[in-house]
């Protein structure tokens, strides 16, 4: 689950920017939301200039990202404001300090239509959850019906 | 909001075209939902041959376009109605006269799980988006709790 | 409608592979939902070295997916999880037998906010549907008011 798209000009992100950012995105879900991190999965994606445009104009320094709930759904508008500004803090330092423009928003996906490694993810704060996030890997696991 | 993501083979577009393109698609925005300009984003993704493929088959002739909405929710199958047939007019000279294949479709995401520049939007019709049209772009404002 | 994205190392699929792969995708909704053929498209997308992250970490042997769908909407669990589990037996021989970590989910969009070569596509099961499916390919139809 949670499945970004950082769209961003072809330079602005090193490798080890990368590295850092998406490790710090990371954290967020495994410190609040107790995932593995594993399944915090972010796709780096160069665009070439003049491809993203803002208003009918060529924005060459923005960063767009669009990102997709899956393994959990916020339950109130309260949660969903922490979230957000958790995430504008951890953005801060490497898009807003940096003078890019920027912009994020998220989708819920049902999870019912998700597989990782071919598995049926386990059920949220589930004990094979707990076990995936301490092995940081999926494993098989027996289902039982509800 | 609205954000297109428009796939298209990799020559289709020259920057002018897209300028023209994407100048467009925002005018409908700020025509009929009075949306400030520059919630308008669009990617344009140049697709290299054997990328795109329908129905099995690479179709290196087609313009496909992802599109999400968040600043606004259409509330009838009439308004949706509308808008697309909008939507198609605009994209009409662009794409269908100019011999390509296309398709198109939109989801509808949530608006609090969306930020521009770190802000909160302000609600649909406020002044303060009212203000940010205007000004095309997004300020601070003064949040009053519900 | 089935709007598949794929992101992959580079160099994974050659085009044959992408032939392959995206033939036998097509085949479950044919199979299973009666769609046309061209209904389904799959976009390829070839993600440089070191952009796309696993839990903060650079996985460079990953494929992952993420889909809509549109055309139809799946009404229970059972028929979601007999899909899920078609859908990874499709993927098996190109992604998992391969040696490539992988992951999918789907989300479902709302069938009034999509066209096919302008056209409002035809309901599910209808004549006219039947009707694409055997051509293969879209043409205009008389629309009749519900």
């Amino acid at each position: 689950m949670p499945y970004w798209e950082i769209s961003t000009p072809a330079a602005a992100f090193t490798p080890e920017q990368r590295v850092a950012l998406s490790t710090e995105i990371t954290t967020i879900y495994t410190t609040h939301a107790n995932l593995p991190a594993f399944y915090v999965v972010i796709l780096f994606k160069a665009m070439p200039e003049d491809s993203m445009f803002v208003g009918g104009t060529p924005n060459n320094n923005f960063v767009r990202i669009r990102a997709d709930h899956i393994a959990r759904e916020f339950d109130s508008s309260d949660i969903k404001a922490l979230f957000m500004a958790e995430v504008e803090s951890v953005l801060a330092p490497h898009v807003k300090d940096r003078g890019f423009d920027w912009e994020i928003h998220f989708d819920e996906t049902d999870f019912e239509l998700w597989r990782v490694q071919g598995l049926v993810p386990p059920a949220p704060d589930s004990d094979v959850e707990k076990q995936w996030a301490t092995q940081n890997q999926p494993t098989p696991y027996d289902r039982v019906s509800p």
